[in-house]
C-alpha cells in the first residue's frame, strides 16, 4: 500500500458530507468498486480494519461461551417461505442461482441473506435432547442482500458479517442471551470503535423479519443521522416451529426451543469513518487501526536518520505497536498529508536536531496536537498516547453526540430537530400510522425506545404516549 | 459439542477405510451434510481445527510480506471467456446466478470457483507504475464449484480456502514467488499438520487451467493415496494479458506483469485426518488440534478429585494449553472411547489415588502409551508432551510414506506398486499418451515430478525418458 498515491483532494466534509464520505474511503485506499453493481473490493488497508475488529469481537464471542462453525452459502428457496414474515422481508432482495455444473437446477437456491434458516434445519437434527441445549454457535461469512441504493461499507449486495444463531430451553435464556450479546455489542463499539452507542428496542416496523423483538445499537454520525451499528433478535419459537428443533425435556415431553440470533457487518468500518472522520480525512481509533503509528524521517539522507528510525520502528513493533517507517522518497509535508487522511493515530517525526536532542516530535490525528518526548522511553510514550487517543476519541465523539440529542413535543420539533442533525426524542403512542406520519414529514425513523425515560403525550396525535423512542434520519 | 454422544461404532479402518473416513467425519462432530446436495456444514469442532489452520498459515502470508483483502463472490461470466484455457477448465464446475432483487440479470454472473480474473481485473485499474508492484495480496474466502461427486473436505461444491494472487515486474520475481509460497506451503504441513509432502511440478494434463506451470505438494494417505493438499501457480503474462495489467516500468516502457496465484482449502482437514487416523477415530497434531488435552477425572464423587482437576485444567490454561476436563456424568471408560475418537492428543486421568500420590496418567494418543508423571511439573510436562506428539507424529507419517514409496520400470510394475497403496516412480517420455495409458490402465496419474531424479527410459513407451514423476491413485 505504501507505494500508492493517497494524496488527492477530497470533498470538504462541511459542504458535501456524502461526496467526502465516498472520496475517502476510495482515495485512502479502503474499498474500490467491484464489477458487478452493488459490490465492493475490500482493499488491504480496509481489510485490516475488517481483520481487528474480527479478532476484538471474536475474543469476546468465545469469552461468553460462543463456537464458530460454518454453514453453506446456498439455501434453498422453500426454506424461506416457511418463516411468514421472514419470506417477506427477505425474498425480494434475495440473489438465486438457478444452473450449477451445466445445469439448471431442479431447485432454485439462494444465496444466504442471512441463516437463520439453515441454522433451524440443522438444529433440528442435532437438538434431541435438554442435555444438547444450549446450543451456542457464530459463523463469519459472507452475505447477499440485492439493494437498489448501494455506498461502500454502509449497503453493498455482498458484505462480510458475523451471525450468532444460540438455542436455548426457555424463553427466559433465549432473551438474556439476546440482551448479553446486545451488551457485548455495546462494549466493543465503545470500547474499540470509540463510538457511543444508544441500546434499545426496536419498533414492530423496523425490527428483524421474522424476530419476536429486535434491539439495535445507534451511532450518530458526524452528519447528526443514525447508523444502525448492530441487532440482536430474540426469535422466541418462530424459527423452532418453521424448522421443527424440538427437544426431549427432563420432564418427558418435547418441546420447541427458543432462539435468538445477532450480528454485526463490514457496515461497522462505515461507522467509524463517519462517526470520527474530518476535513483532512480518516481518524481511526487505536484499538482497530491497522497502522497505531507512522515514522516519519526529517532530512532523511543526513547520518544517522534512518537508522535511527528503524530502531525507534524495531522498538515500537517489540513493544506490540502496529508500526510503518515511510522510508518512500515523497517530502515530509507529502508524507503528513498522507498519513493523516489515512486516520494515523499517532505521527512520529524524527530529524537530525530531535535525535541529537534525544527527542521526537509526536502528532496526535485526533486533536491535531504535535508535542516533544523524550526517546528514552518511546516506546512506553507511545502506548500510553495510544491509550489517550483511545480514551478521548471516545469522549469526544460522546460529547458531540451528547450536545444533539434534543426532545420534541410536536411533529413540527421533531422536524426541527432532524434537520438540525439531531437525535430526537418523543413521545409516541405506539401505533403505526404515527410512526409512518413521521417518516414522511421528516424522514426520520423510530431508531429505539429510549430506555427507562416516559413522555407525557404522542408527538404526533397527542395521544397517551406508549414509550420515548428516538427519531433520527439514518443510513 | 460436550453433551452430544460420540461414541458410536465406526468402520474398521482396515476393511473400509472409505466409510471409516465417513463415520470419522460425522460422528466426531467436524462436519455434517447440508441441505443442498454436495455441501457441508462444518461444525464447531472441525472449524475449531480449520481456525488453528488459518492463524499458522496467516502468521506465515504476513511475515512474507502479503497481506489479506476481499474480493466479490460475484463474478461476471464473461470474465472467464478472457483467458481460454481457464474458461474451459472452470465453466462446467459454475454455479450461476441469474435472477437477483427479483429480477432477471442482464448478464449471469458465476459464484467464484477461483478469483483469477476479478483479481486481473482489478490490479489492471490499480496497477499503472513499476512503484506499484510487487502487490502481493491474499484472500480468505468461500469458494463453489459444482462437483459430481463429493465427499466431505475432499470435494464439495462449496469449500473454504486461502487464495493468494500476486503481480511482479519480472518473471524471476514471479516465479521465485510461486516457489517460496509452494515452500511455505511444505513448512507448514510437515511442522504444522504433521504431514510430510512431496512437492514438484505437475504435467500440463494436471495444471490449472491458466497457468503456465502448476507446483503441488502431495501427501500420502493412510490406504497409500495420495491428496493434493496445496498448489501454486506461476501464471506467466496470462491473465495480465487477458485483462490488460500493464504498469510504466522505468524506461518509460508500457509492460505486462507477471502474476502467481496459490491456495489450499478446508480440504488440509481431510488430509490430517487420512494422514493420521487410526482404528479408533481420529489422532490430530496438536498444533491445530482443537483440544490438545483432556483432563478425565476417576471417581469424580470422592473428596477433593474435581478440584484437583480443575486445578490442573487451570494451570494447563494458564501455560497455553487448549484444555478441557470433562466433568460429565459419563463413566471414565466412555469418555475415554469419546475423546480418543475425536483424537485429542493427550489424555489425563486424575483420581484419588494419584491425586494422593501426587501423579497423574497420561495417555498419549498417537502411540497408544499411558505413563505416570508428578503433579508437580505437570504443566512443563504436558508441553513438553505436546511437542514430542507433534514431532513423532511427522516422523511416524514419514516413514510410513517412505516405506511405501516404490520404482517401477514398466506399466505392469506401475500397476502392481499403485495396486499396493505405494506412491510409484517411474520415468517418462513426457508424451500425453503415455500418461493417459497409465491412468486408463493403473488409475494412477502423474502427482508431480521427482525433483532431480532422472530415469533412463519411459515406463510405457520404453522411449528416453524425460522426467521421474511421481504416479498414484489421488483423491
Amino acid at each position: 500500500m505504501g507505494k500508492e498515491n493517497f494524496v488527492e483532494q477530497i470533498a470538504d466534509i462541511e459542504k458535501d458530507f456524502p461526496q467526502w464520505y465516498t472520496d475517502v474511503v476510495v482515495k485512502t485506499g479502503l474499498v474500490d468498486y467491484g464489477p458487478v453493481k452493488g459490490t465492493m473490493v475490500i482493499r488491504p488497508y480496509g481489510y485490516a480494519i475488517w481483520e481487528n475488529i474480527q479478532s476484538e469481537l471474536d475474543k469476546r464471542f468465545k469469552a461468553t461461551g460462543h463456537k464458530n462453525a460454518y454453514f453453506p452459502l446456498l439455501i434453498p428457496m422453500s426454506y424461506f417461505t416457511k418463516e411468514a414474515e421472514h419470506v417477506e422481508g427477505f425474498a425480494p432482495e434475495v440473489a438465486v442461482v438457478t444452473h450449477a455444473g451445466g445445469e439448471e437446477l431442479a431447485e432454485p437456491l439462494a444465496i444466504r441473506p442471512t441463516s437463520e434458516t439453515i441454522f433451524g434445519s440443522m438444529y433440528s437434527k442435532w437438538i434431541q435432547s435438554y442435555r444438547d441445549l444450549p446450543v451456542l454457535i457464530n459463523q463469519w461469512a459472507n452475505v447477499m442482500r440485492w439493494e437498489k441504493t448501494t455506498r461502500p461499507f454502509l449497503r453493498t449486495s455482498e458484505f462480510l458479517w458475523q451471525e450468532g444463531h444460540t438455542a436455548h430451553s426457555s424463553e427466559e435464556e433465549a432473551m438474556e442471551e439476546t440482551m448479553k450479546m446486545l451488551g457485548v455489542y455495546k462494549e466493543f463499539a465503545e470500547n474499540c470503535l470509540a463510538i457511543p452507542v444508544i441500546t434499545g428496542r426496536k419498533t414492530e416496523k423496523e425490527k428483524f423479519a421474522g424476530a419476536v423483538a429486535t434491539f439495535g445499537m445507534e451511532a450518530m454520525m458526524k452528519d447528526g443521522k443514525s447508523l444502525q451499528a448492530g441487532t440482536t433478535h430474540y426469535l422466541g419459537q418462530n424459527f423452532a416451529k418453521a424448522f421443527e428443533v424440538k427437544y426431549l425435556d427432563k420432564d418427558g415431553v418435547q418441546k420447541y426451543v427458543y432462539t435468538s440470533s445477532w450480528g454485526v457487518s463490514t457496515r461497522l468500518i462505515g461507522a467509524l469513518i463517519m462517526a470520527h472522520g474530518d476535513s483532512r480525512g480518516l481518524v481511526i481509533p487505536p484499538v482497530v487501526a491497522p497502522v497505531q503509528a507512522v515514522i516519519i524521517p526529517i532530512a532523511a539522507k543526513k547520518a544517522g536518520v534512518l537508522e535511527k528510525c528503524e530502531e525507534v520502528r524495531a522498538l515500537l513493533e517489540k513493544a506490540g505497536v502496529r508500526v510503518e517507517c515511510d522510508t518512500t522518497d515523497a517530502s515530509p509535508g507529502w508524507k503528513f498529508n498522507e498519513w493523516e487522511m489515512k486516520g494515523v493515530p499517532l505521527r512520529i517525526e524524527l530529524g537530525p536536531r530531535d535525535i541529537e536532542a534525544g527527542k521526537a516530535l509526536i502528532f496526535r490525528r485526533d486533536t491535531l496536537e504535535k508535542t516533544e518526548y523524550s526517546l528514552s522511553d518511546i516506546a512506553e510514550t507511545v502506548k500510553s498516547l495510544l491509550g489517550a487517543v483511545q480514551k478521548d476519541m471516545l469522549e469526544a465523539a460522546r460529547v458531540r453526540r451528547d450536545s444533539r440529542i434534543v426532545y420534541a413535543d410536536s411533529l413540527k420539533e421533531l422536524l426541527g430537530g432532524v434537520e438540525g442533525g439531531n437525535f430526537v426524542k418523543a413521545g409516541w403512542c405506539g401505533c403505526r400510522e404515527c410512526e409512518d406520519k413521521i417518516k414522511a414529514e421528516t424522514a426520520a425513523t423510530a431508531r429505539v425506545f429510549a430506555e427507562g425515560e416516559h413522555s407525557e403525550k404522542c408527538a404526533v396525535c397527542g395521544k397517551q404516549a406508549k414509550h420515548t423512542v428516538i427519531f433520527a434520519r439514518a443510513y
